[in-house]
């Protein structure tokens, strides 16, 4: 991190200038935004996230676990919900989906809090060894605030694997602005967030959807808008490259029977760019310009656009912390799994060392040997081994009774 | 190992004689016993040997498996058959049978070739950087033979564990001359065996079978002994240090009414030393020599007699093979868990590394990453790493199909 991107706090102080001179760093100053302190805050909410966070709660620290998808397990969700798995021991054959339900079922226990749809924004150190944490949220927090938490955790666990799923972004100029306000990436649309949008539009005799993309989540973003009561008033349209989509035949059928009708127009093109008003203090969107199949310049009149060009993995501002970093993984010790960063642990897909194997069996083994690591830095002592089959404390921390 | 426990076979290298200096070893001479050529021999059919065959199998190797045991599972069968597991990542709960059985169904589609009830008596170098090894069953071979298979391995997998479980031995002068004969350790007391003692007390009027030892084992032996038509003309008594027996209570029912019906005698006593007549060429046991509850010496007349005095983990041989250990635990590269003798890895609580943590989890990390350098080492190159949810090969070996 170069100093021109350092933050304007005065107290906090970034990883690669602490492992520097971590002498020089300060206590958070009384003016930074309140943040909760925290033991273990884990990034990564996959396979190895999870299992980070029963090896956590095995030895009692209940951890904060975060990522950007809405649910827990990662690629197992994301990348393979549905494919076989034959290389879990002792799971001759399960889905993605099945192994994250396991995993979540096995840290219930320890009830970890999950922070999901956020992605952690800033990792500032401390004079006193912790990390102040911001966590920003794709949405407005509960509170109305704009979706950020600030924690002050003692150990991180970056398990990233091949980084965080995030929309893919569309590039045109002046969108970054807009983007919150009148562009949403890859939407959920349920009925919460489309009574949101309605009544974001209400203001609008005649607002103009433009949903932009081809995939299954394109199509079902724009036949969710052309079917909803709430958004009967506007009108939809879906820009796409080409006239052909990918979704299952029910969401095409949908699709097909709303174009018939007249409820939804499909327009062929690659966006340009934006048409933006001032509009007092804000900039607003009124249009977009776009190529058509033969080449010419076209508008599209537009109040909401929504970006469904797929996700991808992405380190992202991971890669800016300072940390150790070759060919894009975190280098880790094999005897602890820490970090270049005191206090904080990596496993999983993002780390490397020599031999490494990028299995889930290699995330799991690693994620438990970060998390004894950082028990015993928590702690200032070494752990005692103890083991589930016969220990009173473990199964008092798991809920169970065993007789003698 | 030292000059005079080598063995006489001019051809065979000890490990230790061939990390010092491989050049010297020459390939085994052709009146050496014939072996079985096999890519890889797993010593230890516990959970981490298990998944070692299942790593192996994956890449195409059909592994070799042997135990002291008669079955597989290892310290999941031996020590904690129906305690609870709750720490194998994706698995809740599960007993150590039921993960020894899961395994199994797992390692199932590579056919993996046990070797139950031997121990590995010799490992010698080959000239080739093959291992030339010794099964030493606990019985006479299907053929007659004195139950000695040999193998020659190319890669060999110490996963040991605690070592291996065998029976804890009897000390009293002689006895060993008579380990198979007259003697025998912790029997399986089936209807074969009994009839196979049937056979051999034949010759004698009033055969004396004397089972010594005060567990279930002990105690089932002796009923069984008691109870069995083939043995009806035996005299049974079950010798303990005292009048209290550990087992169901079924079996301490059974126990008693074969006491009170004077079909079985419980004789309280310390074996002392065991009474010896020459019988032509070998020595003939005829009776045992012990100390009774008042301290005063008596005399048990035996023609058979059965130790049960329970089962323990041992290294043995293992450690005089000349391998790195270090506080009896096998020094290993966290790279590629190879030891310091080429071709022999191992996995594992039988080994040592910094930060090692013995848990199940870390064997199967380590059998992973060991096989897989074993592959490497096999194939001469580096493997290219195949998934499980997409690998067409892989599927193939596993013997599934999945459409695209």
């Amino acid at each position: 991190m170069t100093d021109t991107q350092r933050p304007d706090t005065v107290s906090d102080t970034p990883i690669a200038a602490t492992a520097a001179a971590s002498a020089a760093s300060t206590a958070f100053s009384l003016d930074a935004p309140a943040a909760q302190e925290v033991d273990a805050l884990i990034i990564g909410a996959g396979p190895v996230g999870l299992f980070t966070a029963f090896q956590l709660g095995l030895q009692g620290v209940q951890a904060h676990i975060c990522d950007t998808l809405p649910v827990m397990g990662g690629q197992c969700i994301e990348l393979y919900a549905d494919k076989p798995i034959y290389d879990i021991p002792g799971i001759p054959l399960c889905t993605g989906r099945e192994l994250a339900a396991k995993l979540q079922q096995q840290i219930a226990p320890f009830a970890p809090i999950f922070h999901p749809r956020t992605q952690v924004a800033q990792v500032l150190a401390q004079g006193d060894g912790r990390w102040r944490v911001q966590l920003q949220g794709q949405e407005p927090g509960p509170d109305g605030g704009d979706g950020t938490t600030w924690l002050l955790a003692r150990t991180i666990f970056v398990t990233a694997g091949v980084g965080a799923f995030v929309p893919k972004q569309l590039r045109l100029p002046g969108i970054e602005a807009l983007v919150g306000r009148q562009v949403f990436y890859h939407p959920d649309p349920g009925d919460d967030w489309m009574a949101q949008q309605a009544a974001a539009l209400a203001a609008s005799r005649a607002p103009k959807i433009v949903v932009h993309g081809g995939d299954e989540a394109a199509v079902q973003a724009a036949v969710a808008a052309a079917q909803h009561p709430s958004l009967a008033k506007a009108s939809v349209a879906l820009l796409h490259r080409r006239d052909q989509f990918s979704a299952p035949q029910a969401l095409l059928d949908a699709l097909a029977a709303l174009r018939a009708s007249g409820r939804l127009e499909v327009v062929i093109g690659m966006p340009q760019s934006l048409e933006v008003a001032e509009d007092g203090a804000a900039a607003r969107l009124q249009a977009m310009a776009y190529i058509d199949a033969d080449g010419q310049d076209q508008r599209l009149p537009c109040d909401q656009l929504w970006v469904c060009q797929g996700i991808s993995p992405k380190l992202g501002p991971l890669l800016e912390w300072g940390l150790a970093i070759e060919k894009k993984q975190l280098q880790v010790a094999t005897d602890t799994f820490a970090t270049s960063a005191t206090g904080i642990y990596a496993a999983g897909d993002i780390v490397s060392y020599p031999g490494k194997r990028k299995l889930i069996l290699s995330g799991f083994y690693e994620a438990t040997m970060a998390a004894m690591a950082a028990i015993e830095y928590l702690r200032g002592e070494k752990l005692l081994l103890e083991y589930t089959t016969t220990s009173k404390r473990l199964h008092e921390r798991l809920g169970v009774s065993h007789p003698d």
